[in-house]
């Protein structure tokens, strides 16, 4: 109980570069990500909104590669979100420009103007078409977006641009995160080995319904741009889709799969269903998830990463809704930040997703001990296993609906004083 | 900013009853509620779980009393309202008995039981039907309610109770509450003068789609349960169904709102349309908002009520679900609670509520300021203007969408380090 008195941003934990706390969940050692054909690197710090630390994020491509998107659903996205749904109907790229500090979302003709004039820009140092350029921006919702402070250092970022700067990459694309997320894994497509490569940012404004935030996976396979659609849109579900920090949903969230073709050959692979894409698929899936990961255990303010299992439910839609509804409960949330093993809380967020249950099937366990089944606190409960079983830097929370066979499995971050510490004073 | 890093729980506001700091927004004094013909009010310090306060508060009513409800929707509904969803049927009661600090929710076949056997005690001592006992439970759900503490005090509860203990009844009920919520009115009914009394709690655990927590309202008029049920329903959706704290729907919410027909004769009155209840009408509707926005003002760590108007919605429902995007969104209530002018959360929230929405017709106004508009920064916006449009104790959030007439207007409060404090600790 007493770190729930203690914000985040007290003084003993180190100072991340966004100059909050580092996450307590953060990683002992980001893993180093090897080179990846046909992809080079290049970071700056363009002064956009932060002072000293790199901003801006340049991949550049080999000729050739495709790229697959799953953007955030919100009807206020961003006009880089648009620019890039926009490109992905020809499913080609040369160039991907991140920016951090500013998400050059509703800033009207000006924003947009601006997304073609970076466009134009990089194409012109590029050489390559507009149309290959994708563009991603996170930051502050509404302020105008300096273009000048971006096309002012395309030229450099592209001669510069080099392989292996994957850590300096998952930086430049931070705002409020206290620490990089990388992943990296190697997969056998018939019979040859590939590498996929992924980076990942965010930590507010996290809910599913969308790619959350700014996520970009990189692969030397040689696959087609629908392909990477299928696959990508299926992995997207249980990994980015599945997990909430606040349940506000972002104007910016982008998930891209870019594939250069530039790796060890292996066949010709035209169908997702290509069962030579077994283990690429699963490692692509488990690449996903661990980018995910990394975002709720950098969510706001958290101290504690909660797993939510719902099983049992009549359909995996519903048991989906029950899972959003325990994981975006601010009293449950609040709860588990006190090491309170506060099932009455499950009880009602269950009482309030509006999906079938009944009360007296209903079975819940923290950590796998069980604490309330037939409409009542179980016969076996031990308030101090209960207690225990909350207390740890994960939490595992299970209901079983005792209803049908529909499940699902939800990702969260417990609700702190650090949230609202970084979220009252974040644009001011 | 400062308030934003002391908790409400500081040491230098006033305790309330709750041992929470009392709400900033709470009235400078309470209403007297006059005397009402045909109740009378008991309360009792029965240590329910509570130490030296009263949680156990009797309404005894005359023969013939007529009465309506509405009840939460939650599927996991605790046994007190079960019970009184079934007596609703018959619409006359002679007691309410009414518990704080455990909500007998989720508490098995133990719970429903306990229920009965209130009943029956009540009716025996009463000398009426137990089915003519209504009851409502509030505080930790799961625990077993303690029926013998509850039983135990219903006698002398009955032989004590008296009229005009509005205070002290509206004391009893209080959870985590930091003030007694009181309303009164008198309305006119074909010539002749009615009171209207009203008692409410609710603080936490606070969102629509349900008539929040307890909340009662007397009447000495003289009108069947039919009309009342449908004044009672159409009352409280612009009031109790309004309103959110942190959207987290009770198990118990339960409004309940009674005639005595004792006060001053006047016509028989057999439908809710009949044009001579039209004052009555307004004055119910009135009370019940009042009764609502104390509720809200009394929001576990609220520091501010946010008034959050949205017009020009496809429809009213459209424009319902933007205001609760709005009203419950975590990034909008912490910037508010930061005085933070952060327009771009409000974008945010109209874009998630996945309602129709046109960036470039989106109007965002604070305190009648314009912020935003024609898809950007509004042209005259002032950040000063707009920082103190959010720094007062009240804050007006207006969001017009430009595309049709559907209309909606939701209450709330600001998300502050008190919120945390109160839920990371309320259970143990």
């Amino acid at each position: 109980m007493a770190s729930l008195k203690k914000p985040a941003s007290g003084k003993k934990a180190p100072a991340s570069k966004s100059g909050h706390a580092v996450s307590p969940l953060a990683p002992k050692s980001f893993p180093t990500l090897p080179p990846l054909a046909g992809v080079r690197l290049a970071t700056v710090a363009a002064g956009i909104r932060y002072k000293q630390r790199t901003d801006v994020m340049m991949a550049v491509f080999a000729p050739g590669t495709q790229v697959a998107g799953v953007f955030t659903k919100s009807k206020t996205a961003s006009a880089p979100v648009l620019w890039c749904q926009k490109q992905m109907l020809h499913g080609t790229t040369r160039m991907l420009v991140v920016n951090s500090g500013n998400a050059n979302a509703f800033t009207g003709k000006a924003g947009i103007d601006g997304v073609r004039e970076i466009a134009d820009s990089a194409a012109a140092v590029m050489g390559c078409r507009p149309q290959d350029v994708l563009m991603a921006s996170t930051g502050v919702i509404g302020e105008p977006l300096p273009i000048s402070k971006i096309t002012s250092v395309l030229s450099g970022l592209v001669s510069e641009g080099a392989a292996g700067n994957w850590r300096a990459a998952a930086e430049a694309i931070m705002t409020t995160d206290t620490f990089p997320k990388l992943a990296t894994a190697s997969a056998m497509i018939d019979g040859v080995k590939v590498t996929l490569n992924g980076i990942a940012k965010g930590s507010g404004m996290i809910a599913p319904d969308m790619s959350t935030m700014l996520a970009f996976v990189f692969t030397d396979a040689a696959l087609p741009a629908p392909v990477l659609a299928e696959m990508l849109k299926a992995g997207a579900g249980p990994s980015f889709n599945s997990i909430t920090v606040d349940s506000d949903t972002s104007t910016s969230d982008t998930l891209l799969l870019f594939a250069t073709g530039k790796g060890a050959k292996h066949g010709a692979i035209a169908k997702a269903s290509d069962k030579r894409l077994t283990d690429f698929r699963r490692k692509l899936d488990a690449l996903l998830l661990d980018l995910a990961l990394a975002v709720v255990k950098d969510g706001e303010g958290a101290q504690k990463l909660i797993q939510v299992d719902v099983t049992g439910a009549e359909n995996d839609a519903a048991a989906r809704r029950i899972g959003l509804s325990i994981a975006n409960s601010p009293l449950v949330k609040t709860a588990i930040a006190g090491n309170d093993a506060n099932w009455g809380r499950i009880v009602m967020a269950v009482g309030k997703a509006g999906e079938m249950a009944d009360r007296d099937k209903l079975k819940i366990s923290f950590g796998g001990k069980l604490v309330a089944e037939k409409g009542a606190r179980a016969a076996k409960y031990d308030e101090a296993a209960a207690t225990k079983a909350v207390s740890g830097r994960e939490v595992e929370i299970a209901v079983d609906l005792g209803l049908g066979k529909g499940a699902a499995r939800i990702y969260t971050c417990d609700f702190t004083h650090g949230y609202i510490d970084i979220n009252g004073s974040y644009r001011s």
